[in-house]
């Protein structure tokens, strides 16, 4: 089982600027294959600390991953620190570069002089493509102390570090190590608190042969079993599917997101949607046309952030914003209704809220919203509420907007925290 | 200046289930004391592996912060691996103890047994009181290598580490530094290439008295200089702005977006806007209501997804569509232009475009988009292009459109790279 360390190189990381999200994921990647990072290591774009931490990485692991320090800029010093610590002459490639230009032209884009220093690696270094960027990555063999050590360097820009990484180093890892296939099962809940799931999930009283890990992204949850016993791991997951609830599992597939699982839905309904948004100025919509395809359910939308509009084009009623306010369950129900009319479509959604942080009252605090709902056959609107940030009510707010679509077409019934009138 | 660095403790941070975020956030409060970080490292719960990381970092650091490996059970071995790294025995600290024992009493509840096991602590160390939870934290000081150096112990819970840092260690660290004020310039850019700035500023050959450093977040840049002497700070950060090009930097607040920086613009200006989205679905209208207050110039919009919207909703003519199609010069003006005037607004920004991955055509492939922009004096429509995913090409475009406006509000031309008709 080889043992694994990453060095993430970069002042950003060091002044608080940036969070070394590329280390978490070659952690979790790993775990879902059964094995562990030893070391994560940050240290500044400095030729001497780059060193003096390899050193201790290499006593340390079999295979080191580089993240960063591979851009254009002067302060990028990776490969120069990575060749002088193999004691082997950088040497320029002559076939990447040119490789690069072609891109670039194919592109309409021209590169930057500064651009060639990426095109320099270690002398003996299997280079390693980069479909996203200019940054080629590097893969160096060296015998130290005895041990064979594998130095992987790679772009430290997350998506670039990402797709590399999944495509050149995790099969590598793979091929050194020579542990059993690990199954796994995934939970993407919604509308649930991590504590409420994790207390659930323990009384289960689930063996030690599987794992069992979360991990929460506002306003998503995520469960997870792993184990190499496959039966053991079904039997377990039906419970845990039933001690949660199914209703709140809206995806198994692992990461997927609300949107994406709710296009998977739409896509198979041949039905069209639109949205009517005020506080989420758009963010619905935009959630809703995230997925490639989404031209065959999504008809349009209104953002009718101002009063006015939600008058001029959605037909919501001057009395009903006078004795109920913008905010309320009256207008959320008109805006969603009048979406569906005036856009023709099967089903609207509507979003009005209050995300803060000014604007709250005793009645409505910040955080209060009300979703619409409108089909030919039924119009209801529900109340919700979200007690954290202006970007976190907004994101919210969608969320639930986009639940109770899912719920209808799942035929399943709302939310249950959600008020009605 | 003491060196300070960071051990995070705890087989969490390795198999990705937590993202170190401690660690952050003292590089984020030393920077803003003129400090950085030398080193961040994570190892396992282990005797051994937290034993070797110590004696690393104590041949580069002053300071050493541990994070983590201080609770109850019997997974938790920072206070044995640091006892043995100090070579001292762990001593229980009684009064601590009943401290711990009467501040749960009063709040009814009561202390499990193997609480006990955090009132030990390395002998000589000073106990540092953790205001919110069970695990105490403690400062050891030790001379090693003929240097001072001080081992502080925390425990890994964000809400605690964060409490006791502020509490305890940054006052300490600051005490120990007597640097000079640091100061400080960032330029936040949007539309040149990363390699491209750093080859200007590079071209400046700025003195090793300024630090220079950059970070790149789709589709921004941004540029830093810091220096203690602030004269000659100030000179070149001048020389920067000159190379790169003032109109390309929208703000020089570190870390402001995009769209906060257009809100500040438009706050002032007292004028109503409005937009019309194809491709992005809403995600400019969600960025141009990012922050608190943005119904003061942002009247809504209108979704125009489909063909049929773009007709119903913005008055785009049938003949423009089917001569032009619907990602065209003659579209992004006619839907900026209906917005305007349908909305009754100042000002419209309109965008049409592939975001992909499927839709290109060899005339206009994934990536091209349009941004129309209309007001009482003039319409236009200015054609982009971004090669990257969908939802880059999404962002990027919402980015043009910000940018646009930016750059009519302060009397700028538009950006060079985008192509007229």
């Amino acid at each position: 089982m080889p043992s694994v360390s990453i060095l993430a190189v970069g002042s950003e990381l060091l002044d608080g600027r940036v969070v070394d999200t590329n280390s978490n994921y070659v952690g979790r990647k790993l775990a879902e294959i059964g094995l562990k990072l030893s070391y994560i290591h940050s240290c500044d774009d400095k030729l001497e600390e780059i060193s003096d931490a390899l050193k201790f990485l290499s006593n340390h692991s079999q295979v080191i991953i580089i993240s960063g320090g591979l851009g254009p800029t002067e302060d990028d010093l990776t490969r120069e620190a990575l060749a002088a610590f193999l004691n082997v002459p950088l040497e320029f490639d002559a076939q990447n570069f040119s490789e690069l230009e072609a891109l670039y032209q194919k592109r309409g884009r021209r590169l930057d002089p500064s651009n060639k220093k990426q095109s320099f690696f270690p002398k003996g270094a299997e280079v390693l493509k980069n479909p996203v960027g200019t940054a080629s990555g590097c893969l160096s063999k060296s015998v130290l102390n005895g041990r064979e050590v594998r130095l992987i360097s790679l772009p430290g820009v997350p998506s670039e570090f990402i797709k590399m990484f999944d495509d050149s180093v995790l099969p590598l890892i793979h091929s050194l190590s020579n542990t059993p296939e690990i199954h796994r099962k995934s939970f993407e809940i919604f509308g649930l608190p991590e504590a409420l799931v994790g207390s659930k999930i323990s009384a289960l009283k689930i063996p030690g042969e599987i794992s069992v890990s979360y991990r929460a992204k506002f306003p998503l949850i995520q469960l997870v079993l792993k184990s190499a016993n496959r039966e053991l791991l079904l039997r377990y997951s039906e419970d845990a599917s039933r001690a949660v609830g199914a209703e709140f599992i809206f995806s198994d597939r692992q990461d997927e997101t609300m949107e994406s699982a709710l296009h998977r839905v739409l896509i198979e309904r041949k039905i069209k949607i639109a949205v009517a948004e005020s506080c989420t100025g758009g963010g619905l919509g935009a959630a809703l046309t995230s997925s490639p395809g989404s031209s065959a359910y999504f008809w349009g939308g209104i953002i009718s952030y101002s009063n006015e509009m939600k008058i001029s084009h959605l037909g919501v009623k001057p009395e009903t914003l006078e004795q109920y306010g913008a905010v309320s369950f009256s207008t959320a129900r008109e805006m969603a209704a009048g979406a569906r009319n005036r856009l023709g479509v099967d089903a609207a959604l509507a979003i009005t809220g209050i995300a803060g942080p000014d604007g709250g009252s005793e009645e409505k605090p910040v955080g209060t919203f009300f979703v619409g709902y409108s089909t030919k056959e039924k119009t209801y609107a529900l109340q919700g509420f979200c007690p954290y940030s202006r970007d976190n009510v907004r994101k919210y707010a969608a969320h639930i907007a986009m639940d109770i679509l899912r719920r209808e077409l799942l035929g399943l019934s709302p939310h249950p925290d959600l008020k009605g009138e």
